[in-house]
C-alpha cells in the first residue's frame, strides 16, 4: 500500500468517523429536549430489585393522613393513618385505634418532625400536628402505625408546629387562632383582652410512646404561622412568626396586613423548663401556663418585615432566616446578635411583657432577588445555600446563606408552599434532592376534574445549577415534608410472638368463646386460609350471639411471615380491621342487628383467600 | 482519484465506521443491565408539559376508594372518595355526600367497569361494588365525583360485580356469600333451604344520574366469584363463576373444594327483562325477584374445573374463559356451542331448576401450560391473545386464544390477582400495556413496617415478548382497574355558574344569614381569600349562633377559576369540608358545644390563604 493509498484510508477512516459521528450521534441523541429527558428519565427510575435511596414523609393536610414516597423515583409507597380513620388498615375501627381517635374523624396534618438526636433525625419516631382538631401524634418509625395522640388545651388550631428541639427534649406546638382560654365564648368586641395565642411545649417518652404536656406558654392573641427549633450555638430556643399583630377581628385578607412589621418570637425553653420545675406557673385547664409578664428572661421578639410565613433555622445553628410572604424578601437573624441585645438589655419596646429587641441590631441581612415574589419557607444543602420557595412567582431560589448572593433560581409548576431537602432540617443536610410541594397543578396531569391534585416538583440541587427533573401528582395537601436516608429508619417486618400477651391466641386449638352476662368474647386466630374463633365447634368459623349483645373479637394472626397480612370485615355491619403477621387486634361492637352477617378476610392473603370466611349470627330476642 | 484511492476511501469510510461503532456504541450503552433500564426508564417517564397516555382506574379495595392513576408514568393522580369519607374533599361531611353515604363509614371497592357504548368504553361513568356493605356507586366522570349509590336487598356482598352489558343496560352485581333473603337470622344447619344466592341487575339513568334495581336473580346458595358480559354475539347474556358448589358452611379452604367441577352461570338478560316487563316475578324485600324454577329459557349452567376464579369474554364474544384457580388451567368455551346445546336442549342435568350443558359439548379448549399455577383472570390484546394472571406462579402467561398455544411468560412481583390491559374489557384493546395488580410486595419497596403495600408491574405488551417495565407500590388494594384512554375522558374543569341554584349566592353583597326558629342559615361565598357570610355586619366572616342550633353553612365558591377549591373547617368541630370552583356545598350540623370556634380554609388557595378565616361563636345556652 503507498502513501497515497494510506493517506486516502487515513482520510477516509475520519471521514467514516465524521460520516458516523452524524449517524450514530443522531440516532442515540434524537435531540436536545429527548436527551434531557432521557437523563432525568434515569434519574428517577429505580429499577426491580433496587430501594428508593431515601424516604419522603409527607404530611396529608386535611386528609389527616401520613404519605410515605420514596425518593427519587417518588412512587408512594404508603398512606399511614394518624387523624383519620382508615378501613384499608383497620385503623379506627379495632379497640385500640379507636379509643385513641376518640369520636374524631379527621385532622388537619401540616408539619411532620422526624425525632432528633444531636439535631439529626434518627428515624425512630414521626410527629404530627392536627390544626382541625387540635392535637399532636406520634407515629413510631419501627411499625408505621400511629402509637399516641394527645388533645391540646387552650389552643385554636397549633398550625406553628410540630419542631423538635435538638434532641427531641420538647416539641413545639404554637397555635394559629387566638382563642379565648378553653376555647370558652367571648365575644371578638374582647379580643384584645379575652382571646390569647399559646405555645403548647409537648415531651414524648420514646420507651412507653407516650405524650405529655409539659407547659403551655400564654401570648398575645396573634396568630403564629410557623416555627423551628435552635441547633447547636441556639440549640436552648424556639423561634416562631407571627402574623396579625393588628389584633385584626374580621377581614383578616386586608386587616391583618396593615402593620410594616410583624414579630419572631424567641422563647428559651430551657429557662422556662427551669421555671416550671420550680413550680412558676398558673394551673389553667389542666396546663401549666407561662405568662410572659410574669417569667423575664425566657421570651422576646423581633421584628421582622411584614406577616411572615416560614422561620428556618440554619445548619449551624447560628442564624434564622424569615420569609416575608407579603414582603418580597428573606430576612437573615444572628443568633450571636440577639444574644448579644439579650444580654446588654437593649431593647427597642415591650409588648404584653415580651422585650423587643430591636431589628436593626439582630438582621444580619435582607435578601430580596428582584422579581421574586411571596417567600415561604426556607431548606438547606451542605455547601452554605439556601433555597427559598417562592409561592406566587413560582420557583426556588438558591442564595448563599453568608452574602445573600443569589446563586440560581429555577420555576415549580405551580405555586410552591415548603419545600424539603434530603436531610434538610438536620445539621448535616445531604445536599441532594429538593422537592417543592406546591399547591396549585393547574393542567400539569390527566385532568379529573374541578378538584385537582396537588402537584410536587423533584429537584437536583448537587449540582451548582438546580434541574427540574419531574413533577408528580399528590393527593391533598402535603405541606411539609422531610427527607430522610433510608438507612437512618429500620421497621420491624412481623410482630413478635408474645405468649404472655393479653388476648393473644396462638394455637388452633385454643381459640374459644367466652361468655359474660351480655359480652361475648371470642379469642380467635387468622391463618391462611381460615379463621378459628372456637376450635371445639362443629362450625369453628361461626359466631352465634344474641341481638343486643357486646361482642369482642380479639383475633391474633399467627402467620408470622412477612407481608402476611389478614383483614376481617363482618359484611353489612360496617365493620372491618385487620390483623398483621404477629399481631393480636379486638374488635368491639354491639351486635344490634338481628340476621344473618358473613364475616371474610379482606385483605388478599393467599390463593384460597376467598375461601377465608364465616358468620356471625346473630339470633332476635 | 483512481478507482483504488476511491476503493481504499470507501474501505476506510467502512472501517471508521466500524471504529466508530466500537466507539460510539460502548459510550451510549454502557452495559446491558443500564441499557435495558434506561430503555425502561425512558419508556415511563413523562416530561414536564405532556400527559400520560392512559388513565387508570382502580379500585381501592377495602379502603372503599377509586384509585386515579396514570398509564405509562404509573404516577397516581388522585383517590376518589367513593365508600369512605373523605375529609380531603370534605367528602361524607357536606350534607349531600353525608346523605348519600348514610351511616356507612367504609365499602370495600373491588371492581370498577366504566360504561360501555357498542362494547367500547365510553368514559362517561363509572361502577363500583362495595362487597362490604352490598351497594353499588356511580362515579361522574366529568367531575370524578360520586353522584350516586344504591344499597342491594338481599344480597351478601356483590363481589362477582360490577360488569357492564354492552351499552350499559344492565350493571350486573351477583353476591359472593349465600344468605337468607333480607339477610334474616336463620341457623346454618338450614343453609340449602334457608340460604339463597342472589344476582342484582341494576340500571343507570345516565341523565338524571340515578340507579334503579331491575331486579334480582335467586339462585342456589353457591358462591359467586366473578362476572362478565358479552360482547358482540353473546351480548344479550353475563355469565359467572360459582364455587362452593359442595353448600360448605364451615372451612370452605377445605369444604367448598371438594368438588372437581364447580360451574359457570349463563343469564340472558334479555329474555328476563321480557319476564319482568310482563309481571312474571315475586316481590321479595322491595326487589323483582327471578326464580330459575320458574323461568325456562333464561339460566344455564356449565361445569367447569373446580373453584374457578375469573370469567372473560373475549373480545369478539365468541368465547368465554374460565381461570381455574386450584386447577392449573384456563378454559375456553365458546358461545356458540353453548347456543347450540341450550337450542338442542342439550343438557346433562338440573340444578335448582337450571339446565346443566355438557361440559364437553360446550368447552373448546383447556390451556394448561406447565407448571402455571393459580390462573385467576384473563385480560386481552388487539391481536387475539389472552394474557393471564397466575396468583402462585408469580407470572403472566401470553397465549393465543384461537389455538392454545403458550407464546411467552412473565414473572410479576408477587402473586398477581387481576391485571388490567389497555382498553383490556373492550371489544377492541389496544394491545400496548398491562399492569398486574399484585397482593404481595415482600421487599420491593422501602419498608414501611409490617403491614406492607400491595404492588403493580407496568408490562409492555406491544411486541411478540412481553417485557416487564416498572414495580410500582400501592396502597391497599386495587383489586381490579380498567385502562382507559385519555381522549376517552373529557371532566370538567370549573362548575357551570347556575344563577338559579339552590342556596347559591354569587355576589358578595348578597352574603346573608337568616334564622328560622334554632334553625341558622348561612348562605356564604368564598373567595381568595376570604369567607362572605353576611356583607352587612360589621364582621362578615363570624357567625354567631346559639348553642343547640342546627347551623347550615351554605357556601358558593365564586372563584371561576381552574384548580381555585376552597375548604371550609371550623376548628375544634370536627368538621371540614370544601368548595371547589363554581360549587355551592352545604355543611349543616348541630352547634352543641358552647365556645368559640375559628372557621379557616383548609385547601390552600392563595398567597392570603392563611389570613382567609373567621370565627364561628356559639353561646351558652
Amino acid at each position: 500500500m503507498n502513501l497515497k493509498r494510506i493517506l486516502s484510508a487515513v482520510f477516509g477512516i475520519i471521514a467514516g468517523l465524521l460520516v458516523a459521528f452524524v449517524f450514530f450521534a443522531d440516532l442515540n441523541k434524537d435531540d436536545n429536549a429527548a436527551s434531557e429527558n432521557k437523563s432525568k428519565a434515569e434519574k428517577v427510575y429505580v429499577p426491580y430489585g433496587e430501594l428508593d435511596e431515601y424516604y419522603m414523609l409527607a404530611s396529608g393536610g386535611h386528609s389527616g393522613q401520613l404519605f410515605v414516597y420514596g425518593i427519587p423515583s417518588m412512587r408512594k409507597i404508603r398512606t399511614v393513618p394518624v387523624f383519620t380513620p382508615d378501613p384499608a388498615t383497620g385503623y379506627g375501627y379495632d379497640k385500640a385505634s379507636k379509643e385513641m381517635l376518640g369520636d374524631y374523624t379527621w385532622g388537619d396534618f401540616h408539619h411532620p418532625a422526624v425525632s432528633e438526636t444531636e439535631g439529626d433525625y434518627d428515624g425512630e419516631f414521626l410527629f404530627a400536628n392536627d390544626v382541625g382538631n387540635n392535637r399532636v401524634a406520634a407515629v413510631d418509625l419501627s411499625t408505621f402505625h400511629t402509637v399516641d395522640m394527645m388533645s391540646l388545651p387552650n389552643m385554636g388550631g397549633p398550625h406553628a408546629g410540630v419542631f423538635v428541639t435538638e434532641n427531641t427534649e420538647y416539641i413545639a406546638l404554637p397555635t394559629r387562632f387566638a382563642r379565648p382560654l378553653a376555647g370558652e365564648y367571648a365575644s371578638l368586641d374582647d379580643y384584645e383582652k379575652e382571646y390569647k395565642g399559646v405555645v403548647s411545649m409537648a415531651t414524648f417518652d420514646r420507651e412507653n410512646k407516650e405524650f405529655d404536656l409539659a407547659y403551655q406558654i400564654m401570648l398575645p392573641p396573634w396568630s403564629y404561622d410557623l416555627s423551628d427549633a435552635g441547633k447547636k450555638m441556639s440549640s436552648d430556643w424556639i423561634v416562631m412568626t407571627t402574623y396579625n399583630t393588628e389584633f385584626a377581628t374580621t377581614n383578616l385578607e386586608i386587616n391583618a396586613s396593615q402593620n410594616d412589621r410583624d414579630y419572631i418570637v424567641l422563647v428559651n425553653w430551657k429557662v422556662l423548663e427551669k421555671e416550671v420545675a420550680e413550680g412558676n406557673y398558673n394551673e389553667v385547664n389542666g396546663a401549666k401556663m407561662i405568662d410572659p409578664r410574669d417569667h423575664k428572661g425566657a421570651i422576646f421578639a423581633v421584628p421582622v418585615a411584614k406577616s411572615p410565613h416560614g422561620v428556618d433555622v440554619t445548619p449551624d445553628g447560628t442564624r434564622f432566616i424569615a420569609s416575608g410572604k407579603l414582603a418580597p424578601l428573606m430576612t437573615v437573624f444572628s443568633f450571636e446578635k440577639a444574644f448579644a441585645a439579650i444580654e446588654n438589655e437593649n431593647f427597642s419596646d415591650e409588648k404584653f411583657g415580651i422585650p423587643i429587641l430591636p431589628y436593626e441590631e439582630v438582621m444580619e441581612r435582607e435578601v430580596d432577588p428582584p422579581g421574586a415574589l411571596g417567600p415561604l419557607h426556607t431548606q438547606f444543602d451542605d455547601k452554605g445555600h439556601a433555597y427559598n420557595t417562592m409561592f406566587i412567582s413560582s420557583e426556588i431560589v438558591k442564595w448563599k446563606i453568608d452574602t445573600g448572593e443569589v446563586i440560581d433560581r429555577i420555576p415549580t409548576y405551580y405555586s410552591p408552599g415548603h419545600a424539603a431537602a434530603a436531610e434538610g432540617d438536620t445539621v448535616d443536610p445531604d445536599g441532594k434532592w429538593i422537592v417543592a410541594l406546591n399547591k396549585i397543578a393547574k393542567d400539569n396531569f390527566l385532568s379529573v376534574g374541578p378538584s385537582h391534585p396537588e402537584s410536587m416538583d423533584l429537584i437536583d440541587i448537587s449540582g451548582e445549577k438546580m434541574e427540574h427533573i419531574m413533577a408528580v401528582p399528590v393527593d391533598p395537601e402535603p405541606h411539609y415534608a422531610q427527607i430522610i436516608h433510608r438507612d437512618k429508619i429500620n421497621p420491624v417486618k412481623i410482630y413478635e410472638k408474645d405468649e404472655k400477651r393479653e388476648n393473644a391466641v396462638w394455637k388452633q386449638e385454643d381459640a374459644h368463646i367466652e361468655r359474660k352476662g351480655d359480652e361475648v368474647h371470642v379469642y380467635g386466630i387468622a391463618m391462611r386460609s381460615r379463621f378459628v374463633f372456637d376450635a371445639k365447634a362443629d362450625r369453628p368459623d361461626a359466631v352465634t350471639v344474641k341481638e343486643g349483645d357486646r361482642v369482642f373479637f380479639h383475633i391474633t394472626n399467627i402467620d408470622l411471615d412477612q407481608d402476611i397480612t389478614h383483614g376481617f370485615g363482618i359484611n353489612d355491619y360496617d365493620l372491618n380491621f385487620e390483623v398483621q403477621p404477629g399481631q393480636t387486634s379486638t374488635l368491639e361492637f354491639v351486635a344490634d342487628k338481628a340476621g344473618t352477617y358473613p364475616i371474610y378476610c379482606t385483605n388478599f392473603c393467599s390463593a384460597l383467600h376467598q375461601e377465608m370466611s364465616g358468620y356471625l349470627l346473630v339470633e332476635p330476642k
